[in-house]
């Protein structure tokens, strides 16, 4: 979808077309990184693309590791699943990371733990299962989203406000730009989107956080992505879903 | 908790003293090391350990990075949260995984789709929140553990299954033993003390995985640690209990 269109593309990116999901913290990092990458599934079926040629990548049709679901990336022989396992790999290709091991693992770690704050936004929507309609578990999303609002999402906003400020307020890991904020910055647009009155009221408490989102999305890659048609809109079919009924007040 | 106990120990591990937990992750992991570990959390405060010292780390009173969540590790300066983290790096420090990096990554990415199980296999007592009792949430596990047992589970075993067959049966990556093995073989014992009757109904679509518990229970060091003390049981206070309603006819 990126850089040179001449050449064959380095990585191929597999996701679902439509929305942001998952697949946007890899295409976040492809895009800072000014990586050349096939973004498969959002390309035409007439171009031997499209959401099949993902299907086929998940039934194991591609060789290396079979991958459970979305996001993948192939990077030559290498078939990556999980987006914090990509992103792990992306980041010592190139220098999303600083260098060195203990970096290399703080940023896993705040990866895995921006991944469970997703999870737990997700499920807000979908607390019963995945094969269920929204519209078939509501009750039970209003509770879940109730304790999301005003104890989950403080604690995990709490937790890297406060990750943010004792590494000096600039960055969260090694004092210097990593992928993970790339998934932060794109984590509180997700939360303002499906939250935005929660989100008011957790302002107040998360100012690093903020100003680091803007620094992020600041960075001259990353801005004209955003300003691109390469990036998809939020909406009620991904994981960030506004249902006013859900965004009550954080109290 | 094991190895030398004259000379300090190289790590020290911070979890719930009376759960198996996340924490088991990890410890398996050390004990096939045959690693010194201190298990902190299970030694009494009166030696200057126990939980209030884990709830310091858990502060970041520690230096390092501050965790939100145990299981932690400490490694010298390294201070690691998040089980999948702390694997891949004692995977490398100790030789859990075959060398080079598409190995190690696809052991992270096999653990962290064996944790998203570990995640909806806890969900199932904890659909609505983690701060109510299970009491509290009854209706609604019923409804998310009958999902899980019919589709959830079936396709995570289903999966791990797949990947074991087209590995060649024994290993699950680069035809060698991995700490994954370890993982998966402990979440087999979760299912079954959990859902006993589900996992009969599971059991003849698992063979591979159901032979690789059996081989991995049976390495020297692993064994011995499952006849120890130090091997803490299931219970109804851990990520796998055993609620005889929510465990339903797999259908």
């Amino acid at each position: 979808m990126t850089g040179s269109q001449a050449s064959p593309a380095r990585y191929a990116l597999h996701y679902w077309p439509s929305i942001p999901g998952r697949g946007e913290l890899v295409r976040l990092a492809l895009e800072e990184a000014g990586a050349s990458y096939d973004d498969v599934a959002r390309r035409p079926a007439a171009e031997g693309a499209g959401v099949p040629v993902m299907l086929r990548v998940l039934r194991g049709e591609l060789g290396g590791l079979r991958p459970l679901a979305p996001p993948v990336l192939v990077d030559g022989e290498l078939v990556l699943a999980q987006a914090a396992c990509i992103l792990d790999h992306l980041a010592t290709q190139h220098d999303l990371v600083a260098p060195g091991p203990r970096a290399r693992l703080e940023a896993l770690q705040l990866q895995l733990t921006v991944a469970d704050l997703i999870g737990e936004a997700h499920d807000t929507h979908h607390p019963i299962g995945v094969s269920l309609h929204y519209e078939e578990q509501q009750p039970e999303a209003a509770r879940r989203a109730a304790l999301f609002v005003r104890e989950r999402a403080p604690k995990f906003l709490g937790y890297l406000e406060d990750v943010l400020a004792r590494g000096g307020g600039m960055h969260l890991v090694a004092a210097r730009f990593s992928y993970v904020e790339l998934s932060v910055a794109h984590v509180l647009d997700g939360l303002a989107y499906a939250f935005p009155r929660a989100f008011e009221g957790w302002r107040e408490s998360i100012p690093g956080l903020l100003a680091l989102r803007e620094r992020t999305w600041a960075r001259p890659r990353v801005a004209a992505y955003l300003a691109s048609p390469r990036r998809l809109p939020f909406s009620e079919h991904g994981i960030f879903r506004r249902y006013p009924e859900l965004d009550v007040d954080p109290g």
